[in-house]
């Protein structure tokens, strides 16, 4: 009886790009009647398509719960918009930065009891409806960032929103959201960034004994300019604050560059935190071994590679292909833990492959 | 007639660690007698037992070739003593920095025409010759760093050597060498270092949004802080000219990081600078789509899902597989091209796997 309503229909999901289609498709599935709507109608017309809901106007006064899947910097404005127009209703938003969108609320209204922020980590705000999915949580985090006046009831609503959608939900507040991201992700972001800007300044010729070890550095670097301005722009004193930090510590790095002592204590402080992440199961990165099998490139020679490394009776933790780039070969690396690396060794040699040491260490291979 | 005397036996290898005990087995696989030295004994003599060569004495004045594969900061020294002691033999080294060695052997010497500089970009010197393999050089670059007085016939020699290990050489100057690793290698392993150094002011909560992102970026920063602290201080002028001018980017940045054009333009170089590396064969990395497919976490999965792959007709160009941290399940990320990105999906589906947007653009994956 003092259970709250955690009957979600209907809820209304403003904005149908990747996040909002893929949260009405899986808030259809568990069985909840999902309405949307989107600035460009067809978009709400593709996501219904899709199953993700009705495109269909809806009752103001029965809305149960808004979910704002619009870009960062139209949320606030949304948010404020959809706690009027529904009265009754609970309103999440589903952006990455959650400090601005509180700030910006708080400066036009008082109360805010209905609102909670929310933060599923995955997907972005660039992707239309087709490619949403209704799994596209499943397993992922949703963080829910209650304020100090959200009312009990709206965070419970917002962890059943999340729940419905397959997801496991850490709870924070919105401006230890901010910092955390800015740190595991903004930062790595824009490290990764300067690391890519750099490269235009390096001679194509010097570019060709790049290994796999920059490319690594890199990769994220090749996303969206413009998604990423937003987001950084949106959590600017978070982001501000880390880079600050990295810039001390290569000024110190640089001050104390020709110190031995100091510089391996930079390099085993960076080895630290590399070993600080959580891994697979709980297992540190560290700890895996490595069996480097070359494939050529030819159909069927992946699949008969990992046919044979079944037949081994090994289970394989991580795979990475690293590709000859001139010739038409590539080789696997595969993870393993430590004590199934000898006998992986053996079997593929065993079974014809040619097996190399990963040179795990090498210059190469960074 | 006028050729000169390619033949390089005997040749003798000091160093038997992992990259000596290799070009030791390349050599003696490629018909060349070869002669190990180590100041373990036990190392010289475990290299033997691999096919490397033998632990044997061997007559100076024979020596067509010495192989110099020590530790950094006993390359030039082991070069000098070489030299005198092998009068006939053109020497080498496998070390990763060539400036240091060579202004150090003329510090101290004045005929270098029978040293020839070079690198062969696979390996380490943290491993034993446990780990060698003939064929660890394979299709890999190895650059040869001829000095103004370097014979003809040394600089053909040591490219034979280079040829009968399988590489491939790339011929310029120590200076122009080490810049370029500088660049593409040393200072990408520095970032990485300065991003997972601050991951140890993380606190462990934070760290549990990590995604794969951050884990790219760090990658190479969990590798062995003593060797690196050894390749960064003997190329410490040209790594210190790199790391300067990303501190001078990244004041930069924190100069204008409330401009959203200029955030755009620092992240649009950053793209630019990744889509400048050369991909596989010649195609650049921004160029692949993806197809994510659920894993489950048991025996077979792997095999089974690479021959409905296979099936599909689509050349993999690349995979990876992401790992849920609670859930005993995976996810493959398989790149192919764009126009077999719908192809794959489907059969995929036909198949009865489960297949997710690959949310390039999400926020947990980068």
């Amino acid at each position: 009886m003092s259970l709250p309503d955690l009957d979600l229909s209907p809820t209304l999901v403003i904005g149908a790009g990747l996040l909002g289609t893929s949260v009405g498709a899986a808030l259809t599935q568990a069985g909840v009647r999902v309405h949307l709507t989107d600035l460009v109608a067809s978009h709400a017309l593709v996501a219904a398509s899709r199953g993700a809901g009705s495109g269909d106007p809806v009752d103001p006064d029965a809305v149960k719960l808004v979910v704002v899947a619009v870009p960062p910097s139209a949320l606030a404005v949304t948010v404020a918009r959809a706690l009027d127009q529904y009265s009754h209703a609970v309103v999440t938003d589903v952006g990455s930065v959650k400090g601005t969108v509180l700030s910006e609320l708080r400066a036009t209204r008082t109360d805010l009891g209905r609102y909670v922020g929310s933060h599923p980590m995955a997907g972005s705000h660039h992707r239309g409806p087709m490619t949403a999915r209704p799994d596209l949580f499943a397993d992922r985090t949703w963080v829910i960032t209650p304020h100090d006046t959200s009312r009990a009831n709206a965070v419970l609503v917002v962890q059943e929103l999340a729940r419905l959608c397959g997801a496991r939900t850490v709870s924070m507040g919105a401006q230890h959201h901010d910092e955390a991201v800015a740190q595991v992700s903004h930062l790595p972001h824009l490290m990764s960034v300067l690391m890519g800007g750099h490269l235009t300044e390096v001679p194509e010729a010097h570019l060709r004994l790049a290994g796999q070890g920059v490319r690594d550095v890199t990769r994220i670097a090749g996303s969206d300019p413009r998604l990423w301005a937003q987001i950084i722009a949106a959590n600017s004193a978070a982001v501000r604050a880390e880079l600050t930090a990295v810039q001390a510590a290569l000024a110190d790095l640089l001050d104390h560059f020709d110190d031995p002592d100091a510089l391996t204590r930079v390099l085993a402080r960076g080895r630290d935190g590399v070993r600080s992440l959580p891994g697979k199961h709980g297992v540190g990165p560290a700890s895996f071994a490595h069996v480097v099998v070359e494939i050529p490139d030819a159909p069927g020679a992946l699949a008969r590679l990992f046919v044979d490394i079944e037949r081994a009776g090994v289970n394989v933790e991580d795979v990475r292909i690293e590709h000859d780039q001139t010739r038409q070969v590539g080789w696997l690396d595969v993870h393993v833990t430590p004590d199934k690396r000898g006998p992986l060794e053996v079997a593929m040699r065993d079974a014809g492959w040619i097996v190399r040491d990963d040179a795990e260490d090498s210059e190469e291979d960074r």
